[in-house]
């Protein structure tokens, strides 16, 4: 195989109980990217539409992830990338990411998957590391991997795929206003009170379970954010009220998608999926605030070949 | 049925990563209790052996949760109880919990099983208020429903049956030494950083995933505690050595049991259990601080009828 069409799918981290440890992935919302084995050595980026990224290989997502996994092959070849966003940047669902898991599974596909998924996900974090500063798998690993990810820590790297009911649904607004993933972090207290801690693991756990035993009822008592909600629903406008609105509309759980500013709301079904996501167009509508909203179930597989 | 002769097992909680949500429950340790139906409305307690515990329904924490189970049935006859104790209070394996849980299950079990073992938990509780000043359910709940369990929250109450591999045994040392379950509080930081709080819930989470597809590496790599040991373990003469030996031994972790004394370890198989506590024992023997050690499968039942 020397050309290879992907699809590099959106992501959802957080998932208001799993603060920085938990992501899935979404099948509808995604980058495609097409890499061409060439005989020059590297990786060069010939195009990109979509988006105004740079095409310097150093300085693009998908470049230094590809890079990463090239320098570790050390190969008599190399590659060309063509990518077309979709994702737009900043919103909060991973559009880093999507690049950085789509080079690094399509490179491997094209030689015959020398590595795993698992093992591609550090090589990845080469671009997370490069859009954002700081090492993190809680979007590359669902982009991977596909379906809800845990990831239990990194010395060394551990990401567990857990097992994901087939009947979840998610609707994602993206408002179009800016929420630098650095001031995310730094509205988040350095502290926070043990209680609040035991209270956000309860629910982990429990969500955890709820996945493993498909129990709907208790994924969504446990959909909750005691950590980073309270401090960063302020960044977006009309947080409060998507939220009621999808709960009571049936939703299971209603949250900040990532570090925002896109909101996630998860529902069992499309059909309620599809009516959260009239409600938060007609509550968006009034805003002024320019947004998208999708539907998507959660993608089992992650990173496709189209 | 008039009369009924239970088993009420000892228990471990936090199992180090699940600091005040996660317990198991034991096999082979537990004491017993005999319950009798009879005219006379209430609760009597008519013998106690194995230790030195208040007769008085009211200052008794099988007494104090047997009235409350009463109390909510507001039945027109009573019941007498003899409590054989083998579980040494202050052992940090659910002494007051194993009382208190085999009271309201044996009962509900006299009176055909009214309600559902979940149901019976928040009655049980009423007696670990009495022992410790602070409703909880991290032991009672193990108690009560056997294997695996996660109190989610107490707002409301919710607390979830885990899939419990059946291939795990426990080690456990009880060193004859006083570990005050509220100084055992009060040596913990009221506030952490949040960076070891997600520490924390991502080997809880993984524990978790560890145990629904019974992946003994993963649950190993899980059970850390960087919450309660660092402070606790210093309450325990020569922890640090039980620990090193115990993993040194093939033990898949090892931490304190509950607020302590005791120690647990958790391994693969019987064997590797019993090594374990040959090992502790030898450690032990050298600080002239007497102990018990016990070797014990998890037991999936909780509360049974001998």
């Amino acid at each position: 195989m020397n050309q290879i069409k992907i699809f590099c799918p959106a992501t959802v981290a957080n998932l208001s109980c799993g603060f920085d440890v938990l992501g899935l992935c979404l099948e509808g919302i995604g980058d495609e990217m097409i890499i061409r084995k060439c005989e020059q050595k590297g990786l060069r980026i010939t195009k990109i539409t979509g988006a105004d990224l740079p095409l310097e290989t150093e300085k693009n997502v998908a470049g230094v992830a590809g890079m990463a996994l090239l320098n570790h092959l050390d190969l008599e070849f190399g590659f060309e990338l063509e990518i077309h966003k979709k994702i737009k940047a900043g919103s909060g669902i991973g559009s880093s990411s999507a690049s950085a898991a789509g080079i690094v599974v399509g490179i491997n596909e094209i030689l015959g998957n020398p590595l795993s998924r698992k093992e591609l996900i550090s090589f990845a974090m080469e671009g997370e590391f490069l859009a954002s500063g700081s090492y993190h798998a809680d979007n590359v690993a669902p982009a991977i991997l596909g379906g809800f990810t845990l990831v239990r820590g990194y010395d060394p790297l551990e990401v567990i795929k857990i097992n994901s009911p087939k009947d979840i649904y998610l609707t994602i607004i993206h408002p179009y206003i800016e929420v630098k993933t650095s001031e995310a972090r730094s509205i988040l207290p350095k502290e926070i009170p043990l209680k609040t801690a035991i209270t956000q693991w309860g629910n982990l756990g429990g969500f955890i379970c709820g996945l493993y035993t498909e129990d709907y009822g208790l994924m969504s008592r446990c959909l909750q954010d005691v950590v980073a909600e309270p401090y960063r629903k302020n960044l977006i406008p009309e947080f409060d009220t998507i939220k009621k609105t999808a709960l009571e509309n049936g939703a299971l759980g209603c949250g900040i998608s990532g570090s925002g500013p896109s909101i996630f709301a998860m529902s069992k079904g499309k059909d309620t999926a599809e009516n959260v996501a009239n409600q938060m167009k007609q509550i968006y509508t009034k805003t002024g605030i320019g947004f998208d909203v999708y539907v998507s179930k959660v993608c089992d597989m992650g990173v496709k070949f189209v």
